[in-house]
């Protein structure tokens, strides 16, 4: 993308685009983490971002696009070909995909494009799709491919439910004990549900 | 609440105002279901009853106690005190509460108050406190009561972390093949891992 802008006149060179790119993404995860998919707009993360609204377009395209850009960072490590969490040995896979999602939730800063996700894909049906795509097509499959049972997806799919819902009770919802809880306390409990949904017989 | 209202001249008999109650809690579970808890206004849901505000106020009070009266009816099953959901034996109680939340949720007319709550929950504190009150202190307290173990609290949130979860991924974000599966299949995934969250040492 960086090749299209440096063919435009007058736009920013090279370098100063990725700033800039990074300064847009990083204002539309705060804005929809904040105010959740409808209520955000390009000309709000515009503004933010410190840029024209028409920038924001040339980069990403459709509001759409640019939350897609934005939320996909937090699952790049994981999306990544090969990477360690999801094309690891399947023994153990349970504990590196539950560690993966809480590294990122439990990180102040890792975890707006998370909650923006989850804010957005509850009450958006756009969000939602974006959320299928991202979580289910490209994670949950690949990890669904490797577990030779049948059913492999639904069993994914079972999986990553009891970490979205561990994550939503803990760091949306606040429930107590859990939102206070260790970490590695709830990763203890979770990892071995997470391992038993996707390899027990 | 119906001793008030006889007491007070000009407002209806008792027998039209259980019915008046009833117009107003189904227009309520609507408007939150539909627009989550912010876009909801208590002006709208007396539209939608077909009353005036003022009688939406005199009836439930504010909007946050309107919403808790609205949703508190999609647990009362589990909440009437003593019931099987929450009090039966602790052997088998992974399979009542999982049995119960989705015979709620796979019925498209008592969906609607948990829709409302999920998707208010996740974008507002008030409605979040309201779903902490209602899930975590009534219904989860009571399940953790009966659990001999340490952390009984935190067991019994995260067996309800993976009833919601699974419920978000199916009935909101509509994941396949989780949203098309039969609903006894999923039952015979989930029940065990419920079961195991709260009583296995």
């Amino acid at each position: 993308m960086s090749g299209t802008t440096a063919r435009r006149r007058g736009r920013p060179p090279r370098a100063e685009s990725a700033d800039t790119r990074d300064r847009i993404l990083t204002a539309a995860r705060e804005e929809f983490s904040e105010r959740g998919y409808e209520k955000t707009s390009v000309r709000g993360i515009a503004k933010s971002a410190g840029v024209d609204s028409a920038l924001v377009h040339h980069y990403f395209g459709t509001k759409e696009q640019i939350f897609e850009a934005a939320i996909a960072v937090a699952f790049a490590p994981a999306l990544d070909a090969p990477n360690a969490v999801a094309d690891g040995p399947l023994e153990g896979v349970g504990e590196r995909l539950t560690r993966f999602v809480f590294g990122v939730w439990d990180n102040p800063t890792t975890r707006a494009p998370l909650l923006a996700i989850l804010r957005s894909a509850v009450n958006n049906e756009t969000a939602a799709a974006v959320f299928r795509r991202l979580v289910a097509t490209q994670l949950l499959r690949r990890v669904a491919a490797q577990v030779d049972l049948p059913d492999a997806e639904l069993r994914a799919e079972l999986a990553a439910a009891q970490i979205v819902g561990t994550a939503m009770m803990r760091y949306v919802i606040k429930l107590e004990p859990l939102a206070s809880a260790d970490l590695e306390q709830i990763i203890t409990r979770v990892a071995p549900v997470v391992q038993r949904h996707l390899t027990q017989p």
